[in-house]
């Protein structure tokens, strides 16, 4: 059972195969949730799945469930992740942590090793948030995070809801979302950030995951003509929002070095070259490991919107729309991720992620682990995202031998 | 002669009747040029014309002129501005210059005040810019700024050329824009600033215009995700912009009072509230009255960029495209309005204009001056823009006098 080990070069092979579905020009993949190319993407994992003679169930939010039978009675140990992509994905995020479970039961199967408990194949619905909003959120209503009629009224752009597209792709299982029992679960996931690459190392043993806070933000001022309204006499929008730009990094570097802060989406009005800006609306996402610290973050973000307010005559509003606590994985899980890692002889380190992944909304719910690998550069969310077939397979192997140590000690 | 007056209630019904057309929701204007409600605009500005027995012309850029004869025989004095708006326009910016040219024309008649020179009211087409850019288009080719063909090639967002726009209207006219000659130019504008009102001054004596540099700036950074990319790895260009933002301001007041700089578009991509932006496009806009001071602060602002791009590992373009030369208005047509302010006992004030206008044009090509207004709070381009019954009055009394002084010393 020590011997077993996952082939890289089918692994990869199911990689690329997925990213033909959806395929972008610009060398990614564009399969957002329950979009026709979202349904390809499920029909070709439940084709593998079939292969290795899995069992497939769906549950109420579209979340599948690839069942390889165990010999005793215990709940299934899940690994996956998820299909659905950013609108500009790559070919790793997500894919990844599901194909390399696929990987697994093949490679399982091959050598006849069985297991004790069930292994389940999971690809959780609409894991981006790129259709619909929030993100994670399929894996929420599992943990127990989200009622389940909340995230079914969900509505992408158009105004089609997430039950809507449940019915018309017929993935609105008869399983009621989160009535699943499960002995723990495990989540491959390339790491979308630059420490294994920067330190040379192939495995990440992810201990937990950052906490989060979102907020959005308008600034009120007055527009005014650019040519004709003295500076002193101008409320600009535009340039108090710059400055809580910069100020939001300040507050970064100043919880240095876990700490975050990014602005990823601004609006500007009335957005005419000759006009002072009137209102700005943009959002701020921190980070932050300690949950204490997230919340002096935020302090200091308010107190800075006030004094930037004052200083500049304009109305400042902040307003938190989402936290997300720090997440600390289960010692159980975390240690057979890193015994595995140690024993196949992959350079490894222990890290927190800095993404959210429904490996931290599962946490809530059951024992669970992450198992990172390099992706080049740090970059992802971005069709040129790339992760080497070592690195994949090192990956997959690492999610395998924390199965079977798990598993070994239920 | 000199006791012929405006009637103050006819040009603020006349106002409010323009208004209707293109009506907003916010008590504004919308009448993009060209579009139906700009012609509809034009329509019944040629019915009043029409009433007053003056005669219509239309140049090739679809200029409208109204011609009340003089009994000898000089060209023109021209009065007038433009009818077209901002999406978000006000009821008076532009509007107010023509409907004081007809009511300063109904005036004349009921008085039966005859000019030596004839008195011509010009709406010059697409002043605004924000259907076809650049601004001031048509008025630009008159004056010989631009070639007739570069302006007929002007495009809209959806495609449309300037050409096809005056063909489907039926406002391209016969006669050559540019054939026709003037003696003068005189345009009556709200101040779309704060200086008279705060002031409590009624007629602004214009002595030219500030120059103007425009500039398309571009950041490119990295797209990274918000919450795995550490603080010191990331190329954040909204970051950089930011910085360029409130450092254009730094450079306005390091070239105080005169000087403005407005940043009044900004696009970030992707704009995604978990991915830091890798690209931001900006525009920049610089004023100075003097342009030395305009070429210094263009100077200093290739130098931010540079300092900004070097610390921040991004890459900036800062690209002028646009350049106007700050305008002197001609003494005699200055002096004119000077002289007609004073023996109407308004309060009065020689000032440079902030904004761009008609006037700033044709005054490379004849002598030219313009009369301000107050509007409030200096608010323009907006639907809240507003001046009162009793200042347009001042305004319009002041045009006309101004008029009469200049066509008594030809």
């Amino acid at each position: 059972m020590k011997s077993v080990r996952v082939d890289g070069a089918r692994l990869w092979r199911s990689m690329m195969d997925m990213a033909e579905i959806g395929a972008t020009a610009g060398g990614g993949s564009c399969r957002l949730a329950l979009t026709d190319e979202d349904v390809a993407g499920r029909a070709l994992f439940a084709k593998w799945c079939a292969a290795e003679n899995c069992e497939m169930r769906v549950d109420s939010l579209g979340n599948m469930f690839a069942r390889r039978e165990g010999f005793d009675n215990f709940p299934p140990i899940i690994v996956g992740s998820h299909l659905d992509t950013q609108p500009h994905g790559g070919r790793f995020d997500g894919v990844f942590g599901v194909l390399a479970g696929v990987e697994m039961v093949r490679a399982l199967n091959q050598a006849k090793v069985r297991t004790r408990a069930p292994i389940e194949i999971a690809n959780w619905t609409n894991e981006e948030g790129a259709r619909f909003a929030p993100a994670m959120l399929a894996s929420g209503v599992f943990a127990g995070i989200h009622a389940p009629d909340f995230a079914l009224a969900r509505a992408d752009t158009d105004g089609k809801t997430l039950a809507q597209e449940l019915t018309r792709t017929g993935y609105a299982g008869d399983e009621q979302c989160g009535a699943h029992e499960l002995s723990a679960y495990f989540e491959a996931h390339i790491e979308q950030g630059p420490i294994l690459e920067s330190n040379d190392e192939t495995i990440g043993v992810v201990t937990g995951a950052q906490g989060t806070r979102w907020f959005d933000i308008s600034v009120t001022g007055e527009d005014a003509h650019a040519g004709s309204t003295p500076m002193p006499a101008r409320k600009d929008a535009l340039a108090a929002a710059a400055e809580l730009v910069t100020g939001f990094e300040k507050i970064a570097r100043k919880f240095a070095p876990h700490a975050c802060a990014t602005c990823g989406e601004m609006h500007v009005l009335p957005n005419s070259r000759n006009t002072v800006p009137g209102e700005v609306r943009m959002t701020l996402d921190f980070r932050h490991p300690e949950d204490a610290q997230l919340a002096n973050m935020a302090k200091a973000a308010q107190q800075l919107a006030a004094e930037t307010s004052a200083a500049r005559n304009v109305q400042i509003s902040l307003e938190q729309i989402w936290h997300g606590a720090p997440v600390k994985f289960a010692d159980a899980c975390v240690d057979a991720v890193a015994q595995a890692a140690a024993e196949l002889n992959y350079p490894h380190r222990r890290m927190l992620s800095g993404a959210g992944h429904d490996a931290c909304q599962i946490a809530r719910k059951a024992p669970a682990a992450m198992v990172f690998v390099p992706c080049k550069g740090g970059v992802s969310h971005s069709e040129s995202e790339y992760a080497t077939p070592a690195h994949l397979e090192a990956g997959a192997n690492t999610l395998m031998h924390a199965v079977l140590k798990f598993d070994a000690a239920l």
